[in-house]
């Protein structure tokens, strides 16, 4: 579902967008796609002209009207500074700021004296692999998760402002003081994002041969290893204490598995079992099924019950049109695909969908599948 | 591409299949449906009868010419035992084993004085979220690597018929020392299970507000954390030293980060900066650059260049028959999808799929898929 451009907003302008990067940008093209008035900024002339260009605003005027609301879409480093000088340049109106760290901006205009009534920050998740104006899109706020955290100080008037964008823009708002939030990103977020680069870091001297067996599994792990070092260090530092709390816990967690591999090792080459062979092997048995635990806890789509769906996997002819042939099929077997997953073969033109449906529909879809002359894995 | 029933095979019965869980059953199936003769056995009455219903082999009869080729399928911890009792107790066969771990098998094989002219050690680069024989599937080795490994006294006639044996379900044999093998999964299989695990436990006592912004970053990175605790305890405590050794050199990189993190975190309460924060935020960096290197060294879709796809993101309404029509679409634009990723959003029924098509197809594909009316996120 895209954003209605014909449903009501909320939103008066002018709105202000200080930063025409991917987010600024789409921002601004959302709001203006639903007819308000969006003044852009940024200190790249370049970023700037680009934004206009695709629809994101217009350059500033002389005779403009006083903004209303200022968003500030800057770098997570500077982001405390461009809010303090926007609450003092534009006396009358509300500023938010988008940046992924929370506690550190809200600490720094405290320290300031910023008049906290007028700010509340916050935390749109979203993004994309691409990053600039170039990329924004109007929908890229649509059924996301949007944090906004109360300063404390902020008035009831700021926080409906900054939640009726949220809304205006097609996210879901979720308020959320800003420790709790800072600590909640650095678990699902931060730390994902550093373990992820600290895996895909043991590939760098590992032989071809090795990742020649790589699957799936060690793709879905490193995805992440692929961001972007410059935005990620500003991220990890403006959450430094937040994702070593994290990652000292899981520190230890990793010490215990160490320690019992060395355990474990040791006693096969002595060939002998018993107790402390038990006891290391518990200690791994343990690593996993807290994993199983963890894992279980994180929502499915549409934030439904974790893991209601169930596989049918099918080959698939690596062929143009042979998947959409396969999901015209499920689609004609009327049942819902529910999320899709794709797995190729190494070494050769054939790829498997692991189609997910509720489970009451999995024998029906594989019948119908059947007929259809479909190879199912199950 | 699914297996060709109608193809030569090189591979004559009896073949013993020791062991009918998904993996043994899924040889016994393909074999089978070849033509060939296979023999099942299973210390579970249950799994054999269900292998044997499932069509996966025959029961052994009294009346049995001797079997030319064992096919070990059992857990990693009885592995070798078995592979010993089957040599004995056939001695005109080749035996080989499917074990995920191939180093510890042989150790103890040589230990016990074995005949190894006659063992090769397998491990085909295949598995399914399901298990047990009802789970089992003719073309579950199609397209994917099967390790063979030489013990140091396999003969060629053994060699030739474990790599028949492999070309004949399909699979593409890698030749490669077990040594070298179970450093290889090592890095790119078990070490990435164990952070995989570790990354969900520290999930288990987080907030539930907190998993409420899980994204597809986490769901990615923590997706193997499913993965079955007595399988892995196994896979993992056989293969402990070089495991061991891969997360030790993880461990100081965690090392590095979190102290990193810890200098961060202070310098930024202090409110200073200068050149120990700098320090500080070049070991973060670095820990990203370094992911960064090691991702891009994953290969691709058939083994091809790394990341030699770009991707068109588009927004599809969950609707039945949304995806195909979407597929349909890219397929009489005649783009050739090379892989799909689909991406949910949070609270709303509306998901993102990435289209990942040669780069040179990529304006050419926004063109037509503009044109049909779908809105495009890049």
């Amino acid at each position: 579902m895209s954003l209605d451009a014909f449903a009501p907003v909320a939103t008066r302008g002018p709105v202000r967008v200080v930063g025409t990067g991917l987010l600024g940008a789409s921002v601004g093209l959302a709001l203006t796609t639903r007819g308000v008035d969006v003044v852009l900024h940024d200190p790249s002339r370049t970023a700037l002209a680009l934004a206009r260009d695709v629809g994101a605003g217009r350059l500033p005027g002389a005779d403009d009207a006083p903004v209303t609301l200022v968003v500030v879409a800057a770098p997570p480093d500077v982001t405390a500074d461009v809010v303090l000088a926007e609450l003092t340049a534009n006396p009358g109106a509300v500023v938010t700021d988008l940046a992924s760290v929370k506690g550190n901006v809200l600490d720094a205009l405290r320290a300031a004296g910023a008049d906290l009534t007028r700010y509340v920050g916050s935390h749109p998740m979203a993004g994309r692999e691409r990053s600039g104006p170039a990329a924004a899109l109007p929908d890229l706020f649509v059924g996301r998760p949007w944090v906004l955290t109360d300063s404390g100080s902020s008035s009831r008037e700021a926080l409906l402002a900054v939640r009726d964008l949220a809304a205006d823009l097609g996210a879901v708002p979720v308020p959320m003081d800003p420790r709790t939030h800072d600590a909640a990103v650095a678990v699902v977020s931060h730390v994902p994002q550093v373990v992820a680069s600290l895996v895909a870091a043991r590939l760098r001297d590992a032989p071809a041969a090795a990742l020649d067996l790589s699957g799936q599994g060690l793709r879905d792990v490193t995805r992440l290893a692929a961001g972007d070092a410059a935005l990620w260090t500003s991220i990890l530092a403006a959450n430094a204490d937040e994702v070593r709390d994290v990652l000292v816990d899981l520190r230890a967690d990793l010490d215990r598995v160490i320690t019992a591999l060395g355990v474990a090792g040791a006693l096969a080459q002595l060939g002998t079992a018993g107790d402390n062979a038990a006891a290391a092997l518990g200690v791994l048995a343990r690593a996993i099924a807290d994993g199983n635990a963890g894992v279980a806890r994180i929502p499915g789509k549409h934030g439904g019950t974790p893991r209601a769906y169930e596989a049918v996997t099918v080959l698939v002819p690596d062929a143009p049109g042979e998947l959409a042939r396969l999901l015209t099929d499920v689609g004609a077997a009327g049942v819902n695909l529910e999320d899709l997953q794709l797995e190729h073969a190494s070494g050769r033109p054939v790829g498997m969908a692991a189609i997910w449906v509720l489970p009451g529909r999995v024998g029906h879809l594989q019948t119908e599948l059947t007929a259809r002359g479909w190879r199912l894995a199950s």
